[in-house]
């Protein structure tokens, strides 16, 4: 179904007619986001500054019609796919830079700005974001804020959360409000740090006060290659016993090192069953310290191999390979289903050995690419669709690897959210009381469920149900990122 | 009043009789908190465990009886003073640190137990929990959620908030929860983060899972003395600006650093205008080069004076001067008033003309004591109750003072909280909307206004009222800490 005229009409009256899309291409579009989940929007309104996306979010709640805020789709657990047959309200339009405050430490920004193009705003003043999700140069602020995304630097930096000190919102009740300020603390109760994270469904953000960090004058990336990622995971344990916090601690594993290898050729050891990835930062002095200290561990607990990047571009070579991984995976089968699990850091070994006993058991291969540091797990189960009764396989596998995290005392999202995918699995984890308690904070802001509806919280939580596949798996070639 | 007598039957069949108080000299010590504010509560009681505490928050429902959760009671924002005729749940009883893990770097402790017993049990694994409140040894890790502690040191590590992983709750409805859990991220609505810092509104915690850090094997300190506060402030911004963030960057004025000395003689240069007091820390190498271009920053920005502390008894004795500050101002005057607002950081040397501007014309005597790496400021005005008019003029300048913040783009409470103590000033810095969004936060655990009650958001927003004076004025000589 498409939108009603007159709700078109009526868009069109607030945003300009240029800005409501309603064509099938169009809404095509917008109809998906990093994962495979699809729905098609009833249209999509492109609003010019906060005032109109506020008298948007009104008018839809006039008519009665829900509403799923987007920012550029690069989300992986689906909270931007327009489930429920709703108006998607895209940040697109709303991509300034409004300041950037080097003796206050702040950007503000406009939420359909780019991750990376804070970053690159803020490097004259030597000044940098730190949350720096893999997706950064098309996942934008508002999209950041709505998952409180995380990154390979959030290890010791923290996620989205602590680097978002205040934010402009349009409330799911239409309402303009501001949550936090420009200053590091802020009185009352921190509705700012409700917001952050809560996928999109207690209101849109159009205006982000982000803390910029000092960028650290240098850095030091070292490559350690192991025999298996039981060994890597020793290593990365003595590092963080040694009372180093490196800026970036990944790991990835022998399948993912093949097809890392296979496509990008980043001088990754082919043979070797893990690769440790560690960044450490500083003055020279102190990165050089710091980095020898990382070495010492990683050869004290049987690296195959250490290397130091020597110069800029040996350092972005290993990183491309990191970054590029999971588009890599197509080397491996036509398609993947990537995971999001957290495991405390101590079960990181027991936790490797079921992901591979999982997907063994039921004829799958799986890679391995993560955030060693901080215990969460992104296991890619490699696939193709094509072979009858593999996408079943594939279900089934990742949910008993979301089970065995939360087996372990983990979690059974990191960072990518639960949006659409974890809802199946949300009892696993929460009481009866516990998703009473989160229905009734989505309702600060005076979401009915109608804001974002089938998201974050399970089905039959005030959300109109849709016909929908019980999670997600993306297209090998698609522009996911972890 | 007192509690009716089958309220106290009845809550003594829960906790046992010796552990409710009920006679007007016990009621005393449990009705006041590091502000002046005064309340009889109509009972303590003394839970033992989780259980206890749910089924005396039921209880109390039951009979329609307010109740106010209660740690160590050296709150400077009144939060934990029984307004409205409370029955007081004191965390007391529950102060067991059930446990170190030092592989996933976790402490999980009862509420009651203090912040500095948590790094104490951690220190033989060289863990520590990183805020340090200056009540630390007093204040406890129930109150330090509850009003999502800073400290000296939480310049460079952040605030409570950021180091609490989960909490174990009793809801204000009497629900035992579990926010957040023992791994780095949770997945869901962060319910977390909305419970830390709401002044004990939402529930008690009873368990607590905190992040210990790996303690840096040195930290340097270093004393460097000014002209006068805007220098210092410049001094403050060149070495933020170098792109250091000390562990912790103090600052004291004229009338700190002469009160500190007659009291303590920490060895502050005693004619300078201001002192700052920063920390760096790392490895001895780390230390030692950060140490350095704090040094160099200071001296380029026309230190009269730079001093490093040669040793840990060089060190303490230092931070025994900051630590002590404030009990040191009875040697200015016989009482004071300790505000906590916050300005940007490049509008300090400003906030600090206005701070002094504002105490002369009311005819005042105003120190600082400060965390002036965030802009976070403490003006302690000091004066002598007994000079009739004196009380009005402080509350007056306090006022100013505060407004004054808000005006320079900063905030109304800094780390103090709003408690009884900000109410009036609420409005000035959140619009309607805001204070109605934050009372439907309020309700998300079932606070029905008899949870914690007058703390926390302005008068008329559900909270039964209590003949109050507008805000608190400390005693001299009384155990209050910043």
């Amino acid at each position: 179904m498409g939108a009603a005229p007159e709700l078109v009409r009526a868009l069109a009256a607030i945003v300009g007619p240029e800005h409501v899309l309603t064509s099938p291409e169009e809404l095509f579009v917008y109809s998906f986001d990093g994962t495979i989940e699809r729905a098609l929007p009833r249209c999509v309104v492109l609003p010019g500054d906060t005032e109109q996306t506020a008298e948007v979010v009104r008018l839809c709640r006039r008519f009665g019609v829900p509403v799923t805020p987007r920012g550029a789709g690069t989300g992986l657990s689906g909270g931007a796919v327009p489930a429920g047959e709703t108006v998607v309200i895209s940040t697109a339009r709303l991509n300034r830079i409004l300041a950037i405050d080097p003796a206050n430490r702040v950007a503000i920004v406009q939420p359909g700005v780019t991750n990376l193009a804070v970053s690159e705003a803020a490097a004259p003043y030597g000044l940098f974001y730190a949350p720096d999700p893999s997706s950064q140069r098309a996942c934008t602020i508002g999209g950041n804020i709505a998952e409180n995304a995380g990154g390979p630097h959030c290890l010791a930096l923290g996620v989205t959360t602590n680097h978002v000190l205040g934010i402009e919102v349009v409330t799911a009740a239409g309402e303009i409000v501001w949550l936090g300020g420009r200053c590091d603390e802020s009185p009352g109760y921190d509705l700012r740090g409700a917001f952050i994270g809560s996928e999109g469904t207690l209101g849109i953000a159009t205006t982000a006060v982000l803390r910029l960090l000092p960028k650290p004058p240098a850095a030091v990336t070292i490559l350690a290659a192991f025999a298996d990622v039981a060994t890597a995971s020793q290593a990365v344990a003595a590092i963080i016993g040694a009372g180093i916090i490196p800026a970036a601690l990944e790991m990835m594993d022998r399948n993912a090192i093949r097809a890392v290898e296979a496509a990008l050729a980043c001088g990754y050891p082919p043979d070797a069953g893990a690769v440790l990835l560690a960044e450490v930062e500083g003055t020279e002095g102190v990165a050089a310290e710091l980095a020898s200290r990382v070495e010492e561990q990683c050869r004290a607990h049987d690296a195959l191999q250490v290397r130091r990047a020597r110069d800029a571009r040996e350092r972005e070579n290993l990183w491309r390979g990191r970054k590029g991984a999971i588009g890599a995976l197509g080397n491996l089968a036509p398609n993947y289903y990537i995971l999001d699990g957290v495991v405390p850091r101590s079960r990181l070994p027991e936790a490797m050995r079921r992901v591979e006993a999982i997907a063994a058991a039921h004829g799958l291969t799986v890679a391995n690419v993560f955030h060693a540091g901080d215990g969460n797990l992104h296991p890619c189960l490699v696939f193709d669709e094509r072979e009858p009764g593999t996408h079943e396989r594939v279900l089934r596998a990742g949910a008993e690897i979301i089970r065995a995290c939360l087996e372990l005392g983990g979690a059974l999202t990191g960072e990518h959210g639960v949006g659409l995918e974890k809802r199946e699995f949300f009892r696993w984890a929460f009481s009866d009381t516990d998703i009473e308690n989160m229905a009734r904070l989505r309702a600060v802001f005076g979401n009915d469920g109608a804001f974002n509806p089938c998201k974050a919280l399970p089905a039959g939580t005030g959300c109109g149900e849709m016909a929908q596949r019980p999670f997600a798996v993306a297209r090998a070639g698609s522009d996911a990122y972890i």
